[in-house]
């Protein structure tokens, strides 16, 4: 691959990262599901142990919850172009919630979770797409850790 | 456009937007006002009711305030090139700061905000410049949020 | 130079410093440290008055000081290429940490703090390295700042 190849292949993979923030803090749930192709793997940074297979099961987690005013803060976005068709990307997300988005701003947050994603891009037809996304939180200050209930095999889905 | 002048326009925008909070957090008001094309406009992100319009009011805001340390972390940066001569930006601000720039280092900051900028971006014969710059502010944790008094219509000026 | 030139060295730099936070929050001081080139100097953000000088007295500090969970969250990176071989950057890091690497996540944190890097990069036969990285904090919030004892010269070593 030539240098710009591969400059274009973080550009694209960087793009993905920033547009599941996006997609995630203004409530489009079908943007964000789009950003996955159909056997994806996620993992939410709260809940790593209980990973979500397929785009529909990735789709129904954002759709389905109360919805919160949330900002993902995204940084230190490093990609590894593995091929062509495959890179790898790490990034930390750093975020801050309240209840009820639809309260006038700026809202009082309920804590700052530091954490991480680990990703896996793969190119397709419609171009760049998360295969898989794993993350967890390290670090928080301030609010309390939530605790999540515990997804069903039918809510997750399972490994194909 | 071919995906390198995509690339540099985003890459350029990228720079206007970091260089906004350098030269904010540098006390640089000159430098920031250069940012921006003459017939521009601007909201701050604690008030984004009442948008300033052109450089030179823009450039008062800063210059005419109260010295502050401020750090404004910029993160979330999307570009969207709309031609060869515009573009459109979303990013995402995360600002502390402190009374008395002068006072010895590190200090204890007051709050942490969460916003961010709705940006429009112009290519001048100098380079590109903002446009229009409308920010706004989510979330907070610590300290309170200030209440800035209502800029007068010298202050803002009017829309052209 | 070329735009694709400049482009590829700001790449280049911008990941050097995404690897330093990544490296350290990873306690991997081996790749840490040879993100330097021998004859670097190096100053702590915490404190900024005591630099170190060579790679080898570099890798010590990572490597002999207790080990404690952080995340250096790097944004706001800034490049200027200043000739085919030379780059000077400036970066914000945001910290948040606490004791034990090893206990179970997520962990609450000891303050959040910000800071900044003011680096310069080379070009060397293996590419690009920090020549001079020179740390600061200017904000924190929560927390206390940790008072570091001042290194002894057999541990920063000497300008040459």
């Amino acid at each position: 691959m030539t240098p710009a190849e591969t400059a274009g292949i973080e550009r694209a993979c960087t793009r993905l990262v920033l547009q599941f923030a996006k997609y995630n803090d203004d409530l489009d749930h079908e943007a964000l599901a789009a950003l996955f192709v159909e056997d994806c793997v996620f993992a939410r940074p709260l809940d790593p142990a209980h990973p979500y297979y397929g785009k529909d099961k990735v789709h129904a987690i954002f759709r389905d919850r109360k919805a919160r005013l949330t900002r993902h803060v995204m940084t230190n976005i490093l990609i590894d172009v593995v091929s062509r068709d495959e890179a790898r990307g790490n990034s930390y997300v750093t975020m801050m919630s309240a209840p009820d988005p639809d309260a006038p701003w700026p809202r009082e947050g309920e804590g700052l979770f530091i954490g991480s994603f680990d990703d896996v891009f793969v190119r397709t037809a419609a171009g760049w797409k998360f295969k898989s996304r794993i993350g967890n939180v390290a670090l928080y200050q301030g609010g309390r850790v939530p605790v999540l209930p515990i997804p069903t095999v039918e809510e997750t889905g399972t490994a194909q």
